[in-house]
Formats: C-alpha cells, sequence, structure tokens
C-alpha cells in the first residue's frame, strides 16, 4: 500500500504537486508513539546519521583527548554550507590531527552558501574537500582513527575499526541484528534503518537513562551540542538551524539527503524520524515542522513557522501557491 | 488510488527514493494507446504547454509579418538555459518588436549554463529578464500583441486577447469547455489539462488532417522547428535537446516544471503526457525516455539512452546508485 500524502504543493486553485511518505515517532524503549506509512521499510536516513556516527568519536574519548569541543562535535554532526565559520574549523582541527585536507576521503562541491560559491567564482577558486557538507564528519572520524592509532588511510571504508565501531553503535541503539550499507555522497557508507528504528535510537539518545553511562554522556553531549550550535552544523539561513533555535532548546533535528530528516527531543524522551518516499527534502523540512509543531516544541519564531506553510514564489518574487501539509499531516495526533 | 511507481533510485542494495505518476498517449481521436494511473485530473503542464501556447504567434501570421524564423518559433517552445544563442536571438526579437527587456514581464534568474552564469559572477553582472528561461515565449507573446496592435503591457495577464487566444486555442485542441489556470513561475498564466488532453492535443498537433488547415500548418511548423532546433528550444546538454537529437526527427519533446513531460510523434500521430505526482524532473526525463524508447522513436543514442537508466554518482564520481524505470514502466505496452 502506498504511503500517505504528507505534504502538497499548490499553485492557484489546484495542488500541483504531493509527496508521500512516513514518520515515526518513539520513545527509548520502542514505542511508537506515530506511525504513519510504512515505517518498517529499511531506508537510508544518509546526514541525518550524522548525530550516531558521531558517537564513538565522543564515546572513545577521542574529542577530549585531542582537546577538542562542542563546535568541532557539532560540525560532526553537519551538513554544513562551507562558509568560513565552517571551513576554517574544520582545517585548525585536522591540523590538531596532525592531518591536512587531503586525508579527507570527501570529494569536494561548492559551498551552499551563495556569497561564498560566488567569492570563489570570482576569485577563480575551485572548491576543495573541506567544502564538501561531510567535512566535519570525515575529520570526526579520522580523529577516532588517530586515537585508536589505527591507519587514518582507507577510514571510509566499512571494513575499518572507525566503520564497524558506527555499525556497532547502530545495532546497539536499534536492535537491529543486520544492517545493510549504500555509499553515501562523501564516499562514507550509510547504513540502513527503517524510521521505526531511528527514532527509537534518536529517542535513546534523547532519554537519561537509556543507555549505559558513557554512551549516555556521549549522546548527551552530541544532542547539546547541535542545540548549542546549530550554524555550526548547517548554516546561515538552513532549515535545521532555524528549527533548532526556534525549538529553543528543548530538541536537535537533522536532515538527509532524499527526503530524511531526524529529531532527537530530550524534552520529551522522544525520536523523531520521517522520509519522504520521492526524496524531496522541500516536503521532509515541512512534515518536520509539523511533527515538531505537534509535539509542543516548535514554539512561535516565525522562520521555523514560514518551514509549516511556504509561499510558492514566481521569478517575479509573487506568491503563486503555497507549500503545506497535507489534511492526514495537519490532522496528525501524536500519542502522549 | 495511489498513482504507479515510475521511476526508482537505488543506493547499495536497496531503492533509496520512488516517483509516482500519470502517464497518457493518445491518437489524434481521443484515443488512448496508453493511460497509466489517473489520467483524468487536472494539472499543470508548465513549460510543456510552450508549443501550444505558441499556435496563435504562428495562426496569426505574426511569425511572418515580422520576418521571423522557425529559430523565433523554437524560442517562443523554449525553456532556454540563458546561453549566448538565446538571448542574442531574443534581444534581437526584441529590437525587431521595436520593444526592449523592460516589455519582458518574466522576472530574472541567472542563466542555467553554468559557464554563462560563472561568467556573470566573476563579471558581477545581475542576471535579467532576458536571462529567464522563458524569455522566448514572453517575447512571442508580445509579437502577437504587436501583429494585432493591441497594448503590448500587460500581456501576461489572462483577460488580455493574447491569452484569451491561448485558452481558445487550448480549448480547442483538448475538447474542454472551462479551463483552470494558475500563474506560472514567469508571471504568465498557465492553463491547466489532465494528462490524457494534453495527450490528445498534442496528438492533434502532430497528426496531419486533424485540425483545420491554417492551424494544422503553424502546429506542423512549430514541431519541425523543435525538431530543427533542438538548442534553442533548451540549451547545451538539456534532456529535450538530447532526447529530440535521438528521435532523429521523429518527434519533439518539451519538459515542464515540477515533473511535466510533453511528446508531440509526427512519426506515429501520437502525442505524450507525463505527470510525475511530486515535481520530480529527474524522474519525468527518465520515463519519457522510457515511452520514447517503447514507441520505438527513442534510437541508439547513448546520451539519450543514459536518460533511460542514469547512474547516480557520489562526490567523488564513483556510481553508487541507478535510476531507473520501474517494473511497471519497463514492462509497459503501448497499444498500436
Amino acid at each position: 500500500m502506498a504511503n500517505p500524502i504528507l505534504v502538497e504543493v499548490t499553485r492557484g486553485a489546484l495542488v500541483e504537486s504531493v509527496h508521500r511518505g512516513a514518520i515515526a515517532v518513539a520513545d527509548a524503549s520502542g514505542a511508537l508513539k506515530l506511525a504513519l506509512g510504512d515505517v518498517t521499510a529499511p531506508t537510508y536516513s544518509r546526514s541525518s546519521l550524522k548525530p550516531m556516527q558521531a558517537i564513538p568519536l565522543v564515546e572513545s574519548g577521542a574529542i577530549d583527548a585531542f582537546g577538542l569541543s562542542d563546535e568541532e562535535i557539532a560540525l560532526a554532526c553537519a551538513s554544513h554550507s562551507g562558509e568560513p565559520m565552517h571551513t576554517e574549523r574544520v582545517a585548525a582541527w585536522l591540523t590538531r590531527l596532525g592531518l591536512s585536507e587531503s586525508d579527507l576521503a570527501c570529494g569536494a562541491h561548492p559551498s551552499r552558501y551563495e556569497p561564498v560559491a560566488e567569492a570563489m567564482i570570482r576569485a577563480q577558486l575551485a572548491p576543495t574537500r573541506i567544502f564538501n557538507n561531510c567535512s566535519g564528519k570525515h575529520t570526526g572520524f579520522l580523529t577516532v582513527a588517530r586515537h585508536w592509532d589505527v591507519a587514518t588511510h582507507g577510514y571510509e571504508h566499512v571494513d575499518h575499526p572507525v566503520q564497524v565501531a558506527v555499525a556497532a553503535v547502530l545495532k546497539d541503539l536499534t536492535g537491529a541484528r543486520d544492517l545493510k550499507y549504500g555509499i553515501d555522497g562523501c564516499a562514507a557508507p550509510n547504513f540502513a534503518t527503517s524510521v521505526a528504528e531511528f527514532a527509537t535510537a534518536a529517542a535513546r539518545m534523547a532519554t537519561p537513562g537509556a543507555l549505559p553511562s558513557p554512551r549516555a554522556a556521549a549522546a548527551a553531549r552530541i544532542i547539546g551540542a547541535m542545540i548549542r550550535h546549530p550554524a555550526l552544523m548547517s548554516g546561515t539561513g538552513r532549515a535545521c538551524a532555524t528549527l533548532i533555535r526556534a525549538c529553543n532548546g528543548q530538541a536537535a533535528v537533522k536532515t538527509g539527503a532524499e527526503g530524511f530528516f531526524g529529531a532527537w527531543i530530550p524534552a520529551r524522551g522522544l525520536g523523531v524520524a520521517i522520509k519522504i518516499d520521492d526524496g524531496a527534502g522541500r516536503a521532509a523540512e515541512t512534515a518536520m515542522a509539523a511533527v515538531l509543531d505537534q509535539l509542543g516544541v516548535l514554539g512561535d519564531d516565525p522562520k521555523a513557522r514560514a518551514l509549516l506553510s511556504a509561499p510558492v514564489l514566481n521569478t517575479r518574487g509573487a506568491t503563486v501557491g503555497e507549500r503545506r501539509p497535507s489534511a492526514t499531516l495537519a490532522a496528525l495526533k501524536i500519542a502522549d
């Protein structure tokens, strides 16, 4: 059966496009407070996985051993925009490891922050690996490899000790016995979970006492780092930063490519996972805003509420339609 | 009931995202050779409508009265990339009308051809209206207004004689009594049809004798102009140009925003319309390539066949997945 329509995009009097998907809201016991659509199919959480991929970095003590801070933890969780605040910190972090940009296994892409991208075009500077939105995650992997004194070369391979550790953490958090994986845009493995498993894992990270003590502390520190440094884990004007700020300390959220979106809600002891079937990020943003609103953590910030109901603009800047929650999503009731 | 999955995007061993939609293939009688999904729901064809919006330009004699050629007809049908071949011709065309870029009602956006967009950033030149992918369509509307000696100002309003003429043509071609409309990205009205109506209208344009004689000649000239000038009606490396060239004179195709794609197939007397529910252009391209292939007009061009089964690349250029027709679309049989 097809997943329900979660988000619709109108133009004039008609709905022009619709986005289907699945949403799971879980607590640390794995109980589903909301299960909309097929919440059991394995899917890639893509960059929404980063806060879980960062657990070995903190739990191993690597972050403290290298004298790093919550800023680097936020960067390890980031799909950053390649602004100076991101690239300068990642460069300094690599230096602290005795490594350099050439040790990163991710490919290059232009900065996602238009003023930086345009300035680089004007200066005839080609984007380099540090501008990859995942360069913080990769530097986090390198930090663990250095801390464990294992080879840094090949850290992105699924059988490297760092990736084996990430997979073990995920199996523990989700209870999954076997994890399929695909290769992410940045060349690192991305492990598949269902949205129910992801939401449960996020809830366990967000609930004191749900995990053994070193992992619980690592999870709390990761969620706290995202909440304290929303611009470092995304960028200027990005949906993650807007939503985290709007939640005012109650929740961290993290986008992923192809329409995934995850949330960690310590204020409620809940985790959220959303997968839009067709991979549309615009729909994942609206759906996440709707779920956070329903959970009572979104608050009144107009920029965040504008993600809930976003105008469709034409090239003259006139509003010609609307992106909004479907009737199903608008009527959502999440169990207490 | 949900429309069928037409296109799927894999990563590793899993299908990561899917695209649902509707496809109609019709002949000039309105008989549906293929009806997949809901082919009767009204939807916007967006820029796929341009070859129909160009009918008054040719049928009225305006194109000949101003000494214009098939190149300008192709530009009137274009979602062009804002390359010099496009903007220089539109500028010369406006001059010939005694008008200028400031008479265009469309907004500005950057060239879609990266070398031009980057060169303009380097030269600190802001994009202007002529770079709007619809500037040829708008200049076509202005040409009709000048030919009819009616106000050029306000030509984009739905009650202006040019738009009234477009709506009348569409009602004739589709048999629809009432046409809803929305405002397109370029500020012109876009009239809604079902995919069945669009496919029928395209088939009528593509079939000699299906229309009264001045309109039949206009339709044949428009389709011929797109086939002869694929780069002018799209741009370097664009899917429309690739598919038209691959069809080797047998068909013209035209993309639209939000996952619409239309085709005119004089070689078979058929019209095609595809709407991807979620608005994804990547899926519309793959679906159109599959339909053209099934109709036996796609040929062997590797660039066109690469739209059928397209690699998903990571930032290092490695293939990590595939965009491909779903089993439903791959097994498609279209009635003779």
